[in-house]
């Protein structure tokens, strides 16, 4: 695909297969991309949706399944929850963050601050199930990125989701697992135009990509992988999402 | 310029002149662009960095000029902070969020919680001098759309800054001005492909965009305007950036 220097195109990737446990995500969106007429190419970046990796990681719940704890239970009854989802989020949390009226806030096992420790019922694909966030997103990238190597195209990978902010309303798309690239771009010592040198400044590009990928993939539709094109990452096979969880000790507000 | 149905292009306007307190800016983002020959186009997204709006509007600082109060004096001492600066990001202030050690997180008059009031000295162009965010970065959006649809261009317009999280390291270009389109994307009310209904989920696409120009601006460049192409926003002449500012009555961590 023609796109001019110095410019990212971002696009999505549509008619891919509904996703079972198991489903080779890699070759999935290799033939989908080629199929659609736009195939990935190297230097590519590939944003990817959790849920759709969670899907194929089977890491759904049947609600049924799930026996609450009395914690869970008594607070579930009170804000009118269901019990079995609230047992759920407390599974896949390490702390609660912020508990105040029906809203609970936690940090998941891997470090990321959110509503609901990411569980969620709207794209489970049936009523009475929940879909969990990948057990390691980082190791989920990096599957999907061996898998496009393995198919011939070096591309960086992410998995995204959707998450609130302090502060600011309306969620937006961020980064939860990378691989290929390191998700933060540090100004630290450089020098910009006029002599002054950054003492602070570290771009979370990572977090910027996925958010430009969700302008395309929306939510109501079934795009759940886009594209950018055209943006100059550095390889780098160490990269995960850690630098970007800021360490409890040095955040401010948890 | 070309690009593809249902994608993304985004691309730099360099080229733009040193700007002087009354440059009109649309002009010369309009002029750059075609010199550069990529002229904007109706239907654009134009991100404009706040630095370059505000030297437009006259908002340097001679900190040389500035009278530190008693306690901006003994605060900028403890910490070994110029207390010309202390002084301007307090004026610039309506409220401290949090004053730990050195790092002073306040909110704006304008309703952004960020470090220092957005007050830069890294862009001021000079030693001895400070960059504050416009005064109504609104009203600097609409005018520069204003600008470009008398120049015969319908131009949506987000005014970005820098700005840190909490929970996650790494800065991100958010939006603190916008005129043409809404800043968020709501989809409460709709239905997945599912047939789940949307309960809470509604999109800060104005803050996505944002984002994604940073990818083309980066930060040591002087590429201060970006253009988003291809995004089908709705025009709305009375869109602001005041839905995305939590109120402190909603916000779980301030």
């Amino acid at each position: 695909m023609a796109y001019e220097q110095g410019s990212l195109q971002i696009f999505g990737v549509g008619g891919l297969p509904e996703i079972q446990p198991g489903t080779d995500l890699a070759a999935a969106i290799l033939h989908a991309a080629t199929d659609a007429g736009r195939p990935l190419a190297d230097g590519d970046v590939v944003v990817v949706t959790s849920k759709f990796v969670s899907k194929a990681e089977g890491r759904n719940v049947e609600l049924a399944d799930i026996q609450p704890s009395p914690f869970a239970l008594q607070w579930a009854q009170q804000w009118g929850k269901d019990p079995a989802v609230v047992e759920i989020v407390l599974r896949e949390s390490k702390r609660v963050v912020r508990q105040i009226g029906p809203i609970l806030i936690t940090e998941t096992h891997h470090g990321f601050v959110c509503a609901n420790s990411g569980v969620d019922q709207s794209s489970s694909g049936a009523h009475g199930r929940a879909v969990l966030l990948p057990i390691d997103s980082d190791a989920s990238a990096r599957r999907i990125r061996a898998g496009l190597v393995a198919g011939g195209v070096d591309a960086a990978v992410i998995i995204s989701d959707t998450f609130g902010r302090a502060w600011r309303e309306g969620q937006t798309d961020i980064a939860i697992g990378i691989a290929g690239m390191q998700p933060i771009l540090s100004y630290i010592g450089a020098v910009d135009p006029h002599g002054h040198e950054f003492q602070v400044q570290a771009l979370c590009t990572a977090d910027e990509l996925t958010g430009a990928a969700e302008l395309v993939k929306g939510n109501l539709s079934r795009v759940p992988v886009a594209v950018v094109r055209g943006y100059g990452w550095q390889p780098d096979e160490t990269a995960t999402i850690a630098p970007v969880l800021r360490d409890q000790s040095r955040d401010l507000f948890r």
